[in-house]
């Protein structure tokens, strides 16, 4: 999975930038300007590990870049920091500065004498709404490079869809979405499943038909959320009475998208407040989902641009680094 | 399963009601005024049984009910008569008389020749909403037992509950929510497993806690359904966050019968516009279930009475069996 940087870049190697989640490890061998020298990944995240499988778990997407000699800083952000992880990085409370996550790094215990880590912690809020995040607070930092004293609402969508306010380079509040999840678990394990095509794929935006259930779906929720269960099942009832669907595209990948539109609709009205006044969303993430939302923020009259997932990740963990080296003195 | 009526009462036997559902039947022995002699019963519904299969797992529960010569009549309603069941008793369409179900009855093939079998038909909704149903409206038949042109709203709670609009007998518009479904995908296959306590059981309601848990999230859904996906994961974040909750009980027990307020409120704000001017809703269904729904509706002030599932089942296949008898003559 990893090359090796040293084959040709072994000076060049400065540090190892890495995005731990859930269920999956994503690690870059970066030179001292953050150019990526090589990439490495894992399937194994926090939910399948225990503490004491971190370090061999890194070692084996890794090891192939340690010095013979001497020490690799690691930066790790993501849900190896969480409580049931390698080691817990407390939450810092809101609000919360960007260029400054570093303060609540931590540093596991390794048996590696060439690792030296550094966990990152994520954020919380809260009293009107209690809320977590571990990893996406990283990628919102990637904001900050362009943007030192950014502000404004991002949106990085996914399993659980994290919506941010942004003030001068701070995150003042945030918002989660279990809209990702709602998807799947409809798409995959309810009866909808009968009668839903394939997941919502590349491309299925690009057919007409789907284009037009997904935007429909967006609309109609936006202006009637809590009509969500009924039309749940409604999907359902039109595939069993052969109800009229837009034309373009096989029946099964039109309900999909329509229960796609249907979800991320529903998210989005939940966040009408924070987008009346907003210029510009950002959507961080990878193109397929962020594509989704830009079509379903436009829908409803909202304007998005786009950063991709990877640049704000490296970008985030980049200005982290750069403040641990500052407060060590380096 | 099913004791024998003929060991006492084999001359009283008239007829057998039979409500088959997608996941198991229920099927009742029953003499000429309705009174029950025997209850059988089986986990195999038209989700486990092809076409083939419903004859023998029909004897295998009320064979020993069967007279040594002679027939024996057998009403059936649910998704025995869907298209994937054991034969279509096709849809009938609104406005459906609940006293006329047995218009669309149709009677499959069988080998053994003492079984007279007739299958009832389900509604189907077309328009504006498109919706099915297969065996409530069953359960609806049977509050013509006591108002023969039976008006008002009716709620049968469920994995799909349904609302319908009762006029003068008939059901004039009805709607599906996927309720029931969505509760158990979240607090089964969710991330929100981890944090909630076992499913609401017979008496979490009677927990001062969990009873305040579950109340306040009808409320607060039903003010704000938009925001539905963000509380979802909020009662995650609360959890980890050990937010404060109400006293009384376990934190997962609260957690859970917050969820299901949440789930449940969500419905209740859908069917805001047939609330509105109603006296009193009829729930029909189990206890359980009846009285949360019961509790949820109260909340939201308004009344309603509860009508035992059974008893409206029965009463409504003895309808449409009185039907069926003046059809033939009998």
């Amino acid at each position: 999975m990893s090359a090796d940087p040293h084959d040709t870049t072994a000076t060049q190697l400065a540090w190892v930038a890495v995005d731990w989640g859930s269920s999956n490890l994503r690690a870059w061998a970066l030179d001292a300007q953050g150019e990526v020298l090589a990439r490495g990944r894992s399937g194994r995240g926090m939910l399948s590990l225990t503490a004491d499988d971190y370090e061999a778990e890194l070692l084996r997407v890794i090891g192939g870049w340690l010095p013979a000699s001497g020490t690799l800083e690691v930066l790790i952000c993501g849900m190896a920091g969480a409580r049931q992880g390698w080691r817990e990085a407390a939450y810092l409370p809101l609000p919360a500065r960007l260029d400054d996550l570093a303060r609540g790094a931590v540093a596991p215990a390794v048996s590696d004498p060439r690792l030296k880590i550094r966990l990152l912690p994520g954020l919380s809020q809260s009293g009107e709404a209690f809320d977590v995040m571990r990893g996406e607070e990283t990628q919102l930092a990637g904001l900050c490079q362009a943007t030192p004293r950014v502000s404004g609402l991002a949106c990085l969508p996914g399993t659980h869809a994290k919506w941010a306010r942004l003030e001068a380079g701070s995150v003042t509040r945030f918002t989660t979405c279990l809209t990702g999840e709602l998807y799947g678990l409809l798409a995959q394990q309810s009866v909808l499943r009968h009668s839903l095509g394939h997941s919502p794929g590349e491309d299925d935006l690009n057919d007409p038909g789907c284009r037009q259930a997904f935007v429909t779906a967006v609309a109609e929720i936006n202006s009637a959320p809590q009509t969500f269960s009924a039309r749940l099942f409604g999907l359902r009832a039109a595939d069993l009475l052969d109800a009229p669907l837009p034309q373009g595209s096989a029946r099964g990948a039109q309900l999909a998208a329509r229960l796609s539109g249907l979800t991320i609709g529903l998210e989005l009205a939940g966040m009408a407040d924070e987008l009346e006044h907003e210029a510009c969303i950002t959507l961080i993430g990878n193109d397929l989902l962020c594509t989704r939302y830009a079509l379903a923020l436009e829908t409803l009259g909202h304007t998005s641009r786009h950063l991709d997932g990877e640049t704000a990740v490296l970008a985030g963990l980049a200005l982290a680094r750069a403040t641990l080296s500052r407060a060590s003195g380096a």
